[in-house]
């Protein structure tokens, strides 16, 4: 089993999820991405910050990936989060799981995103408004 | 809500599953990708075949796009299936879908997927052995 974890402050690139190596042994990926939207309570926004305690967040990651494919008898997961300030329409976290049969890989990535939620210390800690909108 | 239905004989392209017109309206974006596995009752393979009764098979894909997405309230969802030859390793389906929330875009793929497999005309009409493979 392969588990990359990455946290960066960069632009999460569109990736392929699996390499060469690996291709042929499963049958299924499946991909999340998670955006920040353009509104929050109704105004528009340009962009989110988030922050993170990097070290620990970074080890939940890889324990709550490591776990949530363990358990679903995932092949590969890859799992990219973004900190700093993110634009409205970039993706602030992307998961990746690969599989033999897809209802494995879906639950691996589902499992991992309800336990991010929950316990990894990465919050978002400013909204910046929409140039034009007003308070 | 937004429907792309195709049905194609060339390799599937990892594509981005959402343009900038709708960057922002939603949070969460699931893709699938249906691979050929490199083996088939524990036989090397080097590809599939797949037959498609194609009008009747964009018809029901493009339905079943369409309901598993207004049932799930997605924004957008994109369905693009391979015929003919597909090597091991390679996509026979690409499905994504964006949704204001995950558990949405995580529904409307996995719905999609259950009927496609049970009521879509696109089969599997021929295995191609791995060279070296021997019956």
């Amino acid at each position: 089993m392969q588990t990359q974890i990455e946290l960066t402050t960069q632009p999460i690139p569109a990736r392929p999820a699996w390499s060469a190596a690996v291709a042929g042994t499963f049958g299924a990926v499946v991909e999340f991405h998670g955006l920040v939207r353009g509104e929050e309570e109704g105004r528009p926004i340009a962009a989110l910050e988030y922050e993170a305690y990097a070290a620990m967040a970074e080890r939940l990651l890889r324990t709550l990936a490591e776990q949530a494919s363990a358990r679903n008898g995932c092949l590969f997961v890859r799992v990219i989060h973004r900190v700093g300030i993110i634009p409205a329409g970039e993706a602030a976290v992307y998961v990746a799981a690969g599989a033999r049969h897809r209802a494995a890989a879906f639950a691996a990535v589902m499992e991992f995103m309800d336990q991010l939620k929950q316990d990894v210390p990465i919050w978002k800690c400013r909204t910046l408004p929409a140039e034009g909108a007003h308070e």
